[in-house]
């Protein structure tokens, strides 16, 4: 855990679209990158709050009742409980904080899920 | 919690340096950003590993045993128990993620101490 984490470095050895990585844990959580895009599956993470972080390109997280646009250098938290979808037209490369274990398909699974995310 | 925080906009909003202000809450953990420049107090976090990125410029971790050097685009995560001392040479800023309430100068106290950061 003493390394510094260059992000772009990191993100330029990830090949795979939604296939989060991590790169540092604090405590109980986990730093994972991630190239996104496309549109991911609706799904909810009832137990905890997720932070997203744009470090490359733009994204949109949908919500039920709103989507919120974000650009490089700009963070978001969705809620726990409220049902989102990450959506992104080009590829986009994201920072996401969260729990350990927290599964990127949350409540909803499929042919998306990583079960438990390597390092990188 | 609900907007979406761009963090070179928040960061031109702040003038003193080493003064951490909270920019979003995910569970029971703040997101922090701060200019910092010079050299701050030797502390520990007894408690807690605390995650640093730079935003913008260079800067520099000191354990007792090494030198972190980092810069934009970078994260380190300092772990808990470990005395450090962020410093930089020039002006620098950086988003932290702690748990809220986690005290900036640790164990150690001071004059640089912010019991209580405000949002921004």
């Amino acid at each position: 855990m003493s390394d510094v984490v260059n992000l772009k470095e990191k993100l330029s050895m990830i090949q795979e679209q939604w296939s989060p990585r991590i790169v540092a844990q604090m405590n109980d959580y986990h730093l994972k990158i991630a190239k996104i895009q496309g549109e991911f599956v609706w799904h909810t993470h009832a137990e905890t709050d997720e932070v997203f972080m744009v470090i490359d390109g733009e994204m949109e997280i949908h919500t039920r009742n709103e989507v919120i646009a974000m650009q490089a250098g700009e963070i978001y938290v969705v809620a726990k409980g409220v049902e989102h979808k990450p959506v992104a037209e080009k590829e986009c490369s994201i920072l996401m904080v969260e729990p350990a274990g927290t599964m990127n398909t949350g409540d909803a699974g499929g042919k998306l899920t990583v079960d438990s995310p390597d390092w990188i």
